[in-house]
């Protein structure tokens, strides 16, 4: 089983080597037979070869079983040509990647880290299904020096597909899926909603029910515990999903993975690169070890491997081991470290 | 002085209602000469006139000093051609009211209804500067039962005004814009990235920084305290308000500003229509009251009214008057009726 690694840029490689690591550790101990092969990527990309997703990199990743990612980006990129993030869309477009799924909640134990009062943050436990593929994200774009423009779009099969995902997550949760898009105003909206509607019709034994943007937004900070599944056109998402990461104390707990309708899916941390705090060994790898336990899960069907890393990380947390973010002093590589040591 | 009154939809009628006898209280009392006259617009609108924005409402906006808005919308009229949010759009846009203002604060005293840890929650001060006739709001859309889209265009002088805006407000506050965009995606955020940087450059005394729109929707929950003045785009502004509003405890306190180059501003609050709450008297009147005194305050100048009205509100918060939205049972009336009295 062949996974392709892009660490990436800033603290990537460090969350990425923890997160290796224990999946290593559990291949080499259950004859996993996982092979890891490294390429650049994102920033590290353009060093190495003048593209942010180089050649030899995409084709890695289309011939591979699945894909982890670090992060990407940096002030050292930002007036690159081709930035580290159009390499990362570039990649999410090129294997089809339409589902981004982002798990979010309030690890119990951990609710005194939440922003939240406990009292609204307790059990709050949310998947976003976020569109990666279409909208604002890959319409057409113009620019001047006194006006630009940026397309958003969306195809009746682009929303179908994406609203499947959702429902059948749901029903592996709560059974509920809360639609969340600006229907008042945008004309993808409505499409969004009525294309949303008629696939719902498929899962009678699931609960839909719409929200505005705006009021989810709210909703999110004061509620979280009416959500189960939010599905979501891609740049809502990305706010979204962002909000909600750190009603759990930190973003840096936080993984996700990325799938198409076949080809392999990718798995990433879905906190960025951090450039301040890169090199320092402080970063959380919580969030990269927790990605890698969905590689195993949702990537390769590894269903008790992938518990054994998550009742190892969550072990970790609740013996309190912290890094920086949480406001502990463990490293990433010592954090990691006792993740596997809880794995043997 | 003429103030055109549009109490609208669902709970508009109600809590403008409170809001203009405050206003009416006021005029008579100091002889501020205020004159009000009501028109339908939104649903009312379509159920006067066939059309949300009727054609004698808005010439009587357009001849006024300033108009008061109650809320639009409600399921009623979400089938109409043309909704009630169509019409709320075309005010602002022929009423060239690019600019929005919306501040959020947790009131002191009020930090238990905060849905956030008072740690956080404490001092939270923020002045929302969303641009308000731009972007995907009133780009062009097409739409068909496959397909749909939306464009979202910014030219200079759409962000040059809305930023002259931004950091006039910061010069009265502190001193502190951050600006939100998605500069790492869209051509739009390039732009409005760009045009913002010059412009600061005419306000030294100002700080500026630049956040993601993601990163944005995280600080707002995990750490409010560092925004000042924030300075967005139409969408971004309606989600990261929306989001904000929360934090003080309910958006029933919150009122907003909207103003052009010249002409008669625009005073609603920042909740919505709440159709299932309409007619119930349970509606929470603050977000109106405190618009009435941004009337007062940026419509006409009027500074020690708008103080007197905002202090009245404050004293009757303070007092403990609660309606339903932060656990009262306070009616939408007798909240109205004690913010009067105060003001006696
Ligand atoms: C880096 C950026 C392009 C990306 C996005 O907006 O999709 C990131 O914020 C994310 O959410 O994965
Ligand atoms: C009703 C709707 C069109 C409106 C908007 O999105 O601008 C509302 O949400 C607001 O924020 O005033």
């Amino acid at each position: 089983t062949r996974i392709v690694v892009l660490p990436g840029d800033g603290i990537g490689p460090e969350v990425t080597n923890e997160a290796i690591s224990c999946l290593e550790m559990l291949s080499d101990h259950f004859e996993l037979g996982l092979r890891f092969e490294e390429h650049p990527f994102g920033g590290a990309g353009i060093d190495a070869h003048g593209d942010p997703l180089p050649e030899t990199t995409l084709h890695a990743c289309r011939n591979s079983d699945a894909v982890f990612l670090g992060a990407v980006g940096g002030p050292k990129w930002d007036k690159a040509e081709k930035r580290p993030e159009v390499g990362l869309l570039g990649l999410r477009s090129a294997l089809g990647l339409f589902a981004n799924l982002r798990p979010s909640r309030v690890i119990p134990g951990l609710e005194s880290f939440s922003p939240l009062k406990a009292s609204i943050a307790t059990g709050a436990d949310v998947l976003v299904v976020r569109e990666l593929t279409g909208g604002l994200y890959f319409g057409e774009r113009t620019q001047s020096d006194d006006f630009a423009s940026d397309l958003c779009t969306y195809s009746r099969v682009e929303v179908e597909r994406i609203a499947h995902v959702a429902f059948q997550e749901a029903r592996r949760r709560g059974s509920k899926v809360t639609s969340v898009d600006k229907a008042n105003v945008l004309a993808t909206s409505k499409l969004w909603r009525r294309i949303v509607e008629e696939v719902a019709a498929g899962y009678p034994d699931v609960t839909l029910d719409h929200m505005y943007v705006d009021a989810a937004a709210m909703a999110l900070v004061s509620a979280p515990g009416r959500f189960d599944v939010i599905l979501t056109e891609n740049l809502f998402g990305d706010i979204l999903s962002d909000q909600l990461s750190v009603i759990g104390g930190s973003i840096g707990l936080l993984g996700s993975a990325s799938r198409g309708a076949d080809g392999p899916m990718m798995f990433e941390p879905i906190h960025g690169s951090a450039p301040d705090i890169a090199g320092l060994d402080i970063a959380n790898p919580a969030g990269a070890i927790a990605s890698a336990a969905m590689l195993l899960e949702i990537g390769l069907g590894l269903h008790e491997h992938a518990a054994m890393l998550n009742n190892a990380l969550e072990q970790v947390l609740l013996d309190g081991a912290r890094t920086a973010d949480l406001g502990g002093d463990s490293t990433c590589s010592s954090f990691g470290a006792q993740v596997r040591e809880k794995l043997q």
